[in-house]
C-alpha cells in the first residue's frame, strides 16, 4: 500500500514537492515493448505547462522530462519507469508569511495538524505542481494505449466556467484546440475570456467544470465491485487538487430522472455490436464499459490563492489577515483539462492490462 | 490486490450473489478489543432491509447477520471478521427472460461481454444485495469507531428526490428517523409520499440525491495525494450500485463561485482549536479533514427494472422488448441512506486507524 | 491491504478461529468459465483431514467443504469465491490451563502482547486448522490451473523427518501415494514409521523437511523484482505454521558451491525450447520461471505441543509447568504436505494471471 | 500493486538499470519529523560500495545519493522521499556477445523470454546494482528507528563462505568491523581470505551465508497471517539477486530437532518482561516478535559471472561458449550483508508503523 500511489497494474507513485529540486512519477506496470517518443510525453506536459497564456500563472517552468529508466533502444522494458521532471524556477523569495499563516482553501494547517511539520514553500507536496508528475505518467499511458488499443481516443474539454456553461447545440471537437479554455464552444471561449479577464483584474478567481471522454474504450473493461471503471476515475479525478465533485453520464442530474428517460435502449448494430439509443450510463453499467464513449466530468473550485484579504490565524493561533500575493492561475479548471485527461489514460490502460488477468477459459459473444 | 475489497487498514472483502446460498463481508483489521453487540450491527442492517414499507421491495428477507469469526467473548480480537447474511427469499421462479435478454440499465450486458458467464438470478453479483455485505461492515466499523473516537457520528439523509429538493431551511436532525425517506424535511417526505406514489402506479422509477455527514470527525485524516479523505469517499460512494456522481461539500456548485465566496476564513475557537466561518469544503482540504462536519452527497439514478416496456438485446443478438416484473423499489436511493452511511462509516475507520501508522515524532500542534 | 490475504490477482483471504462456528477462505481473481467439480476441492481438503491415520492427530473432522459463492451452474463467474468449513468437532472442555498458561512455541504470548485479547481456544486463529481453509483454496487453484495450463503438476513430499532424510536414488513419484508420511521413499517411509512410532509412545514429537515441485510450468512466470516467483514462494511457505526454512532449487546448500558447480548450463531442446544440464536453479532465474520444474523446500520444526512438562509463566507473571494433553500430531510436517502443494498452487496460478496482465506488444522468442 | 515494491506502510519502490542514467527508490509513508543526515545514509551505502577491497568488483561507483524529495529542513515530512543515485561508471564497450548469448546463471534468458526485450547492458535492470537503491532505503529506515524506537539495532554478518562455516565460539560482535568479509570469527576472517583469493585467481565463484540480527524488537510485531514478521522478512530476503535460502531461527535445522529440543521455555525476567531459555524460535512465535532477537539468515549462490567457460545458446537459438570477463566480486555475499541489514531495517519500521494501526482499545499485560 502506497498512498502516494495510484492504478492497480499500471501503477503510478508520485513524488516531489513545488519548490524541492524535482518531482516526478515512478511508473510501474507499464508493458513491454511500447515504442516511446519522448517528444510526445513532453507534447501532454507542454499542455499543463505554466504561462501558456494570459489565463494561466506566469511561473515560468520548462518542465522537461528526463525518462530516468525502464525504455532501452526506444522502447519500454516492462520494468519501472522513472519520469523526472527538475524545479528550475525557484525563485528566491521570502516566504515568511505563508510559513506562518495558513492560507484559507489551502492545506496549509491541515497538512500541519497531521504532520507537524511542512514544507510552506509553494503549498510543498499539496501545489497543483505534482499534477505534472501526473501529466508524463498520462503520456506514458497513452503510448502504451495506442499500442494495445489503438481506437482508444482521450479528449478533455472544458464545459463549465463560473456560472457560465456551453452550449452543447454549439458542442464542435475541432474547437477545442483552438482556444486558452479547451472548450468545444467557441462562442463560449469569446464570452469566459472577456469574464476571467474581469476577474482576474479584480484579484479574484472561479471555479470551473471539465469534461472528459474516451471514444472507443472496448466493452468488458472494469472490475466490479470495488475496482469499478467509474469508482477508479471517481477516485482518480476527485484526487486532482480542487476538485469537488465528480460525475459520470448524466452524473447529479440522475437524480432527476424517471426510469423511463434514464434506460438506454440496446440495439444490435451493423458491425455485430450493441449499439444504444442513449448514454446516461456514460459508458458504463454495473463497473464495466459497455463499448460507448466513456464519459467523467469534474468540478474544480476557484483558485483559493486571491489578493482579495481573507482573515485566517497563525501557526501560534492568533488571528491575521492574508492576501495571497504571486503569479496565480485566475481559473485553475483551465490546467486542470489536461490532467484530467491524463488521469483518464492511466484508468483506462490500468484496466485494459487488468481485463487481461482477468479473462478466462471462454469469452462472451453476443449473437 | 482484491478488487472485491475496499479499504487500506481496514480492509473490507464483500463477496456472494443476490439468489447463492449467502453473501456476506470479510473484514480484516478491525483492532482488538472493541465490545460487539450483534444487536448493533443487525440493527442497521435492519434500516436496509427490503419491505420496511410501501416505497421499497417487498421482497421479505430477514437479513439476519452471523458473526462467525473474529470476535471472542463479546469483543473482536484483532484477526477477520467473517459478517455472513443468508439469502432465504430466493423465490422459485422462471428465470427464462432475464437469462436471455439483457435488461437496460443493468449490468446484464457489460457481465456477459466480460466474463462469457453470469449468474442472471436477481443481478448476480451485480445486484444492490450486495449492499446489505456493506451495510453489515460499516456497523462493525460504527462499534470500533464507538471504541476509538466515541465524538464521531455518522447520519445519512435524503436531500433530493426526482426534481424535488429539501428546504435547508426546513433541516430537522430530528425529523430524520421520522419518515420512509430519512429526509430532515418533514415537509418534503410529505410532498415525496404523494410523488412517489404516483411514479410507482405508473410503473416507472426516480432517483435521488443522498447526503452523509460525518460529525465530530478529528482533524488531520486523510492520506494525501491518493489516500485523500474525499478521494476514498469519492469511490466509496461511486461503487454503490446506481450510483452516477458525488459531491464534497459545495460539491458542483463550486464551479459557480469565485474564490471569494468559497474560502473558509479561519479563526481560532475557545477550545483552542480553529473554527470556520463556513464549510464549503465539506470538511476537507488537501485531502485531510479539518475537524469540521465531513459532508458528502451521491446522486443514485432510477431504479432501471420498471414496468414501461424498452427495447433490448438477447444473447444472441436478437432484438426484444423487456418489462422487469417483480418487486422493485420505486427510489432505490431510498435504501442507499444506511448504504451510504456504512460507507462513511467504513472510510472514517480506516483513516483513524491509518492515521496512527502516518503519524511521526512529533505531533502538530497550533497556538 | 489486508494482512489475512495473499497473491497479487489470485488473492486468497482465509477467515476463522480453530473453534469458532466456521472458517474458510474468500477467493477473488478466479478467472471465470472455469468448471468446478466440488468433489475435487473437497479431495484435497480430505488429504489434510486429521485422524487418517495413527501418525495424524485423532481430532475428528469432517472438514466439508461448502462454495457459498461465485460459481454458477458448475463454472466460476468471475466473482468472489466463498468456501466455508464448519468446524464440527469443538469438544466441550475445560480449556481453563491454556487459557491462563503460555505454552512454549505457541503464539499464545505474542497473540497476548499484540492484541492484549486471544482466543485460546485451540489456539484461535494461530491454530493449523487455519491450513484447511488455505487447501481449499489451493484446490480452487489447481481447477483454474487445470484449464488455462493443463501440462501443470503439481506435487508435494517428505523428504527428511528429524535427522533422516530419504535417499534420492530410491525416488519414485508412484510411492508418494503408497504410505502416511507421502514420501517417495519407500525404504524411508518404514524407517520412519518406527521412529515416530517411538517418539509418539514417548510424548515427543519432530520436525521435518517437504519438497513441493511444479512440473510442466512455462518459461517467463514471476514479477522482478518484489513479486518474484522465488520471493512470493518464500513468503507463501513462510506463511504456513511452524515454517523455520524456506528453499529454492539447491537452497541453503547453494552457498557451498562454486560458480562453476552451479552453473545450470543451457541448450537447444529438440522441441525448439531451451534445455538445462542440471537445475540448481530450482526453475527460477532473476525471479522468472526457465521452463525447469519449480522445485521449493521448507523446514516444519516438530510439534509444540507435547507430553513432556515444561517450564512457563501464567498471564499473572507467575512461573508454572505445563504439558499440553490432546490429540497433537507426532509430526505436524506430514500434514504440512497438501499445505505446501495448495500454497504453491495459489502462486502458479496468480502469476499465469499476472503474467497477462504484464505482457506487451510483442513476446520475446528463442530461435 | 506495484511489482516493484515492498512494505506495508514503509513502502520502497526500487527503479532502475545498472547502466542506465540512474537508479534509486521511491520510499512512500515515512512518518514526518525524523531527523535525517545525509551522510548517514550515505554511509550505509559507502559499505555496499564496490571497489571497497580486493574481494570486490573493482567497477569504481561513488554511488553518491541524492535525496530529491520528502525532506525539509533537516527532517521526514511524511511525503514521498525520492532517493536517487546516479550510474557514472558506465563503461563504454562492446556488448555484443551478452547482448546476443544467455549467460547461464543470470536473468538474462528469462527476462528474454517474459518481455521479449530486455537492457542486456550489466544485467539490466536484474543486476545487484538494483540493491543500491535498497540500502539507500534502509539507511533511511534506520532513521525513522533510531527515532521511534532507538533500542533497535540491526547487524548482519557472514556466518559461511562456500563450505567454511564460523566456530559459534569464537562469535564476537566487534570483530565484525574489523575485516573484508564483516565476519565475527576473526579465524574464519583469515582462513576465507585465502580461499577467496585462491578461487578468484582460478576465475571462479563461491556462495555465502549471511546471518542479520535485530535486537531490541520490542514484542508484538507481525501481522498474522500472512503479513507474518518471519514471512516479511522471508520475502525481503528471498527478493535480494542471488539468494536460494531464507531461514529463521533454528531454520532447516528445526527438521532435526524434537518437540522438547525445539521448546524455547518461558520464565518471568526481573524488568518485568518475559525471558526464554533459549532462542530457537529466531525471536518469532507465531508470526509475531517476542521481544528475543530476531534472527534471519540466507544463502547466496556463488557469482554466475565466472571466467570458466560454460556452455549456452544465442537469441537465435544456437549453441555457443560463453565466458563472462568484467570485473566481478567472487562472493557476492559479502556485499549481500549490508543489503540484508538494509531489507531487516526496513520490514522492522514497517511493522513498527503498522503496528500502530492494528492496536486496540486495551493492550496485553503480562503480570
Amino acid at each position: 500500500m502506497s498512498l502516494n500511489s495510484f492504478g492497480h497494474l499500471f501503477r503510478v507513485t508520485t513524488w516531489g514537492e513545488s519548490h524541492g529540486p524535482a518531482l516526478g512519477a515512478t511508473v510501474d506496470g507499464c508493458p513491454p515493448g511500447v515504442p516511446i517518443d519522448p517528444a510526445m510525453i513532453q507534447h501532454w506536459l507542454d499542455r499543463r505547462k505554466p504561462g501558456q497564456n494570459k489565463f494561466t500563472t506566469q511561473r515560468r517552468e520548462p518542465d522537461e522530462v528526463k525518462i530516468l529508466s525502464g525504455v532501452f533502444e526506444g522502447q519500454t522494458t516492462g520494468t519501472p519507469v522513472q519520469l523526472m521532471i527538475e524545479n528550475t524556477d525557484q525563485r528566491s523569495k521570502d516566504y515568511g508569511d505563508i510559513a506562518e499563516k495558513f492560507r484559507p482553501g489551502h492545506a496549509d494547517i491541515t497538512y500541519w495538524q497531521k504532520y507537524g511539520i511542512r514544507d510552506y514553500r509553494g503549498g510543498g507536496r499539496s501545489s497543483a505542481r505534482e499534477t505534472a508528475a501526473r501529466v508524463a505518467a498520462g503520456g506514458l499511458a497513452r503510448e502504451a494505449i495506442k499500442a494495445l488499443a489503438p481506437d482508444v481516443q482521450i479528449t478533455g474539454y472544458m464545459v463549465q466556467m463560473g456560472p457560465h456553461r456551453i452550449d452543447r447545440d454549439r458542442f464542435d471537437w475541432d474547437q477545442i484546440e483552438q482556444n486558452p479554455f479547451w472548450t468545444p464552444d467557441a462562442q463560449a471561449a469569446e464570452q469566459w475570456a472577456d469574464y476571467l479577464g474581469e476577474l482576474r483584474k479584480s484579484g479574484n478567481s472561479v471555479g470551473a467544470v471539465i469534461e472528459v471522454v474516451a471514444r472507443g474504450v472496448p466493452a468488458g473493461l472494469g472490475a466490479p465491485i470495488y475496482g469499478k471503471l467509474d469508482t477508479d476515475l471517481a477516485a482518480a479525478m476527485m484526487s486532482i487538487n480542487a476538485v469537488k465533485g465528480v460525475e459520470i453520464g448524466e452524473g447529479m442530474a440522475a437524480a432527476e430522472l424517471t426510469g423511463e428517460a434514464n434506460a438506454d435502449e440496446i440495439f444490435m448494430g451493423n458491425d455485430g455490436k450493441p449499439v444504444y439509443s442513449s448514454n446516461h450510463a456514460g459508458g458504463i453499467l454495473g463497473g464495466i464499459s459497455t463499448g460507448q464513449d466513456v464519459v467523467v466530468r469534474f468540478a474544480v473550485k476557484p483558485t483559493s490563492s486571491i489578493l482579495k484579504p481573507r482573515q485566517t490565524i497563525t501557526k501560534s493561533g492568533e488571528a491575521a489577515e492574508i492576501i495571497t500575493k504571486g503569479r496565480h492561475d485566475p481559473c485553475v479548471g483551465i490546467r486542470a483539462v489536461p490532467v484530467g485527461e491524463a488521469m483518464m489514460a492511466c484508468v483506462i490502460l490500468d484496466h485494459l492490462l487488468l481485463h487481461r488477468g482477468q479473462i478466462g477459459v471462454n469469452r462472451g459473444q453476443i449473437g
